[in-house]
């Protein structure tokens, strides 16, 4: 995370094309570090530095604030805190929060979220809460930040730095220290037992393995993505932790492909975006075989009926059981529900970057980007 | 709203083309209805009936579901009552809601907002919250639906039938039920004190005037809309109540005229969607002139930089200070701002309808779509 470092990755792409292809495929890597701060391997416990700060035994509620790519890890780490922990969360996008005078009350923890620890509206919403009595905490990749110099208490994300302007190793290193805070504040909170805890960690520790099987599903998606190159819109669907992943689908394929995607809840496609559907309108649907799967599929169903292309991501089981509804399907290694979010991040990932490489964008400087967003 | 009236109704659309229109028309009138129902208007006051069943003396947070429109007026709620009953709000999609194992405790209020009041996601989402002891409020047009039946509270609208499948006057009588609460909230909770309650209420006390008035722009709407006609995709932009109107606003194009609109919160616009603009992309954005004007202008001009095409509804002072960055402006009245949300739906709505009679799509039942969603 020093300069020097991020200097010499400048220089480096090692083998790959591009930034982006180089950092999706470090995941099994940082994760691993990441999660090696975080866990107690022996133990099979969460073990996070300075979580005392956080008050998770007296909070009645998280804030959390972001904004990008980090607002929808946020977002994913809300069904976390509040499955695992039961502790409620507020989330909202960090230009939202900062103007709408929400009531923050003394005591209340506030968690930030930004790779870079420099985002201009994320920065201005944890002022609000510093003001309004609030704790701070920050998950930031790089710990000279602004944002991670007026936290009380960093969770860094150990990420290494993030070159590509889409964000990738960032987001599912935010992603793997948010599950841990998660698990760690229900053992706090007593929501957890120390099986169900060890079960968690236990999950969370093949974190990397799992990466390094997603990371081959890596010519099915490039072949998938030659034929989508040529749509210019696009859905993505998914319910509980994959509705954000399907937010991060279509924002990426947004940046990168000038693909205009939009991600949905699975469920809200009948109460409007529905009538978009036609053969021209191709729709990822993200749904591994868990608890909700069924529903997904019935949804599926009406997206075929009405012509619908679909894209299934989902592991084996769902791809038995999806019929001949889904024209291609991503068949991702069998994961357990905690690190689902993280592991079907990358299959994501892979498609809006080797749509953008077929369709000859810049894929590491999309026109009209930052990579930091500094000014409001 | 008996099935006489509703026949009545299904027989005649007045001198109108389509339902949809005639509803839009009818909205000064049964907002008027609506608001009278729970306004005290001699005493300047909020008179809810039935209002002591939510309790917002004791609650630390209301807790809103709903699905499509309906979710779209609990997210402007949200900003009203976190505002003026400084109450925070856990709202989130039915469909999700219902899945996510949401913490909900004993002597919780929840508040579900479904025009026909049989909205299946909906009223499993009730369900959940009743089983864990919420108390149940419900903003309903239907006051004979299952989910008025089992709520321990109705707030009814008094729109009347509402026969177009996209919601128009529904939505306005659910934002005036929602101004109201809100108000009467924060008179119980302290924070508001009885001149703000008296001006609050007086601004409500004005909405079906400026509601005439906003009608009024229909002739500038429909011009604009004669162009918008051949964009495939759009944006819609918007800050603080401004937001869920942007979602709106996309939600009526995607739902009436096929246009793959998108709603976003102005703030996010650098974070990924502006890859988007070029133009081929036409631009809404809905600012009036209040506190946060100038930040969505700053917004404006980026899009405006990168070639998009900007549509602008604001007032007049907004539209003096616009500059020459937006191609048309609709220049709405001037308005308090608890009334903003509700005045500022028309020409949103003005602009999906007349877009869709332009496109010549079957606006009163668009493909695929369905009145009210009564399964999953």
């Amino acid at each position: 995370e020093s300069r020097s470092s991020v200097t010499a990755a400048l220089m480096d792409k090692g083998n790959y094309r591009h930034f982006m292809a180089k950092e999706i495929h470090e995941q099994p890597e940082v994760l691993g570090h990441t999660l090696s701060r975080y866990i107690d391997f022996g133990a099979r416990k969460a073990a996070v530095p300075g979580i005392e700060h956080a008050g998770f035994d007296k909070i009645n509620r998280l804030i959390i604030s972001a904004c990008g790519t980090a607002y929808i890890a946020g977002l994913v780490a809300k069904y976390w805190f509040e499955k695992y922990a039961r502790l409620p969360v507020e989330i909202d996008v960090a230009s939202e929060f900062r103007y709408r005078e929400t009531p923050v009350s003394d005591g209340e923890f506030a968690l930030f979220i930004s790779q870079s620890g420099e985002t201009a509206d994320t920065l201005a919403s944890l002022r609000y809460c510093k003001e309004n009595g609030a704790r701070i905490g920050a998950v930031v990749n790089v710990p000279e930040s602004t944002i991670a110099r007026e936290a009380d208490v960093v969770f860094q994300t150990i990420a290494g730095p993030e070159i590509g302007v889409a964000s990738t190793k960032a987001f599912t290193c935010q992603l793997a220290v948010l599950a841990v805070l998660a698990v760690q504040a229900g053992r706090i909170r007593g929501t957890l037992s120390a099986e169900q805890e060890a079960s968690l960690i236990g999950a969370l520790t093949e974190v990397p393995g799992y990466a390094v099987q997603a990371l081959k599903r890596e010519v099915d998606v490039e072949r998938l993505s030659q034929s989508l190159a040529k749509a210019s819109n696009a859905l993505y669907l998914g319910r509980g932790t994959n509705f954000p992943l399907a937010l991060e689908g279509a924002l990426k394929l947004k940046e990168l492909s000038y693909i205009h995607a939009e991600g949905y809840a699975a469920g809200e496609l009948k109460h409007g975006p529905i009538a978009l559907i036609d053969e021209n309108m191709p729709v990822f649907v993200i749904a591994p075989h868990d608890s909700i799967y069924a529903k997904t599929v019935s949804n599926m169903q009406e997206v075929a009926a009405r012509g619908g292309r679909i894209v299934l991501i989902t592991d084996a089981k769902g791809a038995a059981e999806s019929g001949d509804t889904a024209g291609n399907v991503v068949v991702m290694p069998d994961v357990p529900e905690i690190v689902a979010p993280i592991i079907y991040a990358l299959p994501v990932q892979m498609i809006s970057y080797h749509t953008a490489v077929f369709m000859g964008t810049d894929v590491d400087q999309p026109r009209n980007l930052a990579k930091s967003v500094t000014v409001e």
